[in-house]
């Protein structure tokens, strides 16, 4: 049991209180960074985080090794740095870890959205950095967890199976080897492309969310989001997104899991198609619409997760129609470009790849580092 | 006073019965016809329809001269035809009468919707209709009208100026001297380019019905469609869309009358940007969404209205991504072909011109029939 491997978990938010202070009940030793030292200001001085679960989960109070906003200081001790922060920040802090970074580090994305491990590991190469890291991604993150005070977090669950992939995938059994005591319920993702074309968020947030835009902004999110706002029109338009998606991946080769077949296997609910699959999971119940549109279902899975998932099938030919109308509808909602925003393949460092080189990198890892 | 003007009013819906009542009850000699005989069958037998309106406005027993299905018969007498169908049938009407029209007779569409003469005219070409008849449209119904019954009709408002236009545009005069006595309120909409591209409701249906979609179909349209429906992130994208009519109406040198513009003239509401001068529109109060997604707002308004707006922004340059996204969604949630089915400009006859070619076409008229 290596409970000596030292974690450090970047980003002090909802899930990355609820991990470091899990990581440290554990028995390991955790640093925690943030980038706004106010945010852990109240932690650092509490030398740790209370946590609180569900029953039978993990709870009592989470002693740090370090709480800090130096990037530097936070990476000295590190084996596994966990990256909990919204995927629009994981360029940013690519840029900050990659003059610290050491052979040997593993770093994984909680969860990549789309193309996180790629766009990751293309800043650390745009960056020059030298180091033998590994980077990888996790499908979603492990906890539904909310933080409650500047020093207390709580876990409401802890998925059973998460997938997560290494770039390149001969990496992954290194990934899961060196996380298996903390955390033995990732499993291998096959490849970050697998991991990123299912991301069901992707296919879920925008859409629902710009289809329910009017009854969102005038009753503040008032309603089921799912149970009321998955009618049968909008899970048509659900459908036709999860097909591109679904054909997107197959343009590279990929089988991903369609959102129907997903629902089943993260949640046993079962239908003929996603209208039905939706409203047959009762974990859909009671969740609340996001309170306005300014929210991370547009903000974040926009350019993190349409945008890259549609630019693969502009670039391998695969008309994304429907994925494009709820973009441009996001980009004039907000009044910003979030193709220009978002994660296009030159972010990703593969503008220039052919399918077969795409599947090459992403499985074997590119033939002449740099 | 030529109260002999002999009109036949085509459509027996909401709009036709009003029309064909309230002609009949101003003195005007009435043919009513209507495709399916069942639906005009009671007022057949009865010899004419029941009329209800606000204070003061039309009201009684309007007796008409002939009611029938049969599209000859209908014809004979007719100087003015009043076109009072839903915009989808337009071209299959143009298809009935081609071969019974006579010169001098005044056909007019209420209303065109986008590019109605233009397409109705197309189409009796195509049928090698020789007469030389003049075809209108108007802007919008002169009513706000409902059938009661299946010889009865309720008028709530009549408005005050209608703008129409003929094709070529030299002959709206003619149009609007023989519609004088009945119908004073109509006002010369300058060419059917104008009424076509200054149609307000390709903006507003389509997309406020879609971006409450998940409302609309969960609670069967039990909120207000407007007030509660127009928030400020739909009455951005409804501002997107306006815009890109209007730029598209500005690519042929035409200045429509942008949305803002158009409720200040029509209702005298007024704000800094559609959000407000819809909020500030009392009339709004109290309308209801449409109970289904299965409505005109989508069924009739995306291919009639929306299509050849966008249509006609692609052919002369002006990107409508807006409008596209509208009309690409409404194909999901329909689960057809709203581009095939619309107005493309093919269908309005238009496919080959120039710009100064379409408006020549529009105010002059072709220089060989044909």
């Amino acid at each position: 049991m290596n409970k000596e491997t030292h974690y450090t978990v970047i980003g002090a938010g909802h899930g990355g209180k609820a991990m470091a202070a899990h990581l440290a009940l554990m028995g390991f030793p955790v640093t925690l960074y943030n980038r706004t030292p106010e945010h852990v200001a109240v932690i650092k001085a509490r030398g740790g985080i209370e946590l609180k679960s569900y029953n039978g989960g993990p709870y009592g109070f989470g002693d740090l090794a370090l709480v800090t906003s130096d990037i530097g200081a936070a990476l000295e001790q590190a084996e596994v740095i966990m990256v909990v922060v919204p995927s629009t920040g994981h360029a940013d802090i690519a840029h900050s870890v990659a003059p610290h970074l050491r052979d040997g580090q593993i770093v994984l994305l909680n969860p990549g959205r789309t193309g996180g491990a790629l766009e990751f590991a293309h800043v650390l190469s745009e960056c020059d950095c030298q180091a033998d890291v590994t980077v990888a991604e996790a499908e979603t993150l492990i906890y539904a967890s909310r933080s409650e005070g500047p020093a207390q977090a709580r876990i409401f669950r802890i998925k059973d199976a998460v997938p997560l992939a290494a770039l390149p995938a001969t990496r992954t059994p290194r990934v899961l080897e060196a996380l298996s005591t903390a955390f033995p319920l990732f499993i291998d993702g096959t490849s970050v492309l697998h991991t990123s074309l299912n991301n069901m968020g992707a296919i879920f947030h925008p859409a629902l969310t710009l289809l329910n835009a009017g009854r969102i902004e005038s009753t503040g999110g008032e309603f089921q989001f799912y149970i009321d706002g998955v009618t049968p029109s909008v899970a048509r338009i659900l459908e036709a997104l999860d097909r591109e998606r679904v054909t997107v991946a197959a343009s590279l080769g990929i089988r991903a899991r369609t959102g129907v077949e997903w629902l089943r296997m993260a949640y046993d609910a079962r239908g003929a198609n996603l209208y039905e699959a939706i409203h047959n999971q009762p974990g859909y119940r009671g969740i609340k619409a996001p309170p306005t549109l300014n929210h991370r279902y547009i903000t974040e899975d926009v350019p993190m997760s349409l945008v890259p998932i549609a630019a693969l099938g502009q670039r391998y030919g695969v008309q994304v129609w429907g994925m494009d109308s709820i973009i441009r509808q996001a980009c004039i909602v907000h009044q910003t470009d979030y193709w220009r925003r978002g994660r296009t393949l030159d972010k990703l460092g593969i503008m220039q790849l052919s399918v077969g080189e795409i599947m090459r990198y992403a499985m074997e890892g590119r033939n002449n580092k740099q």
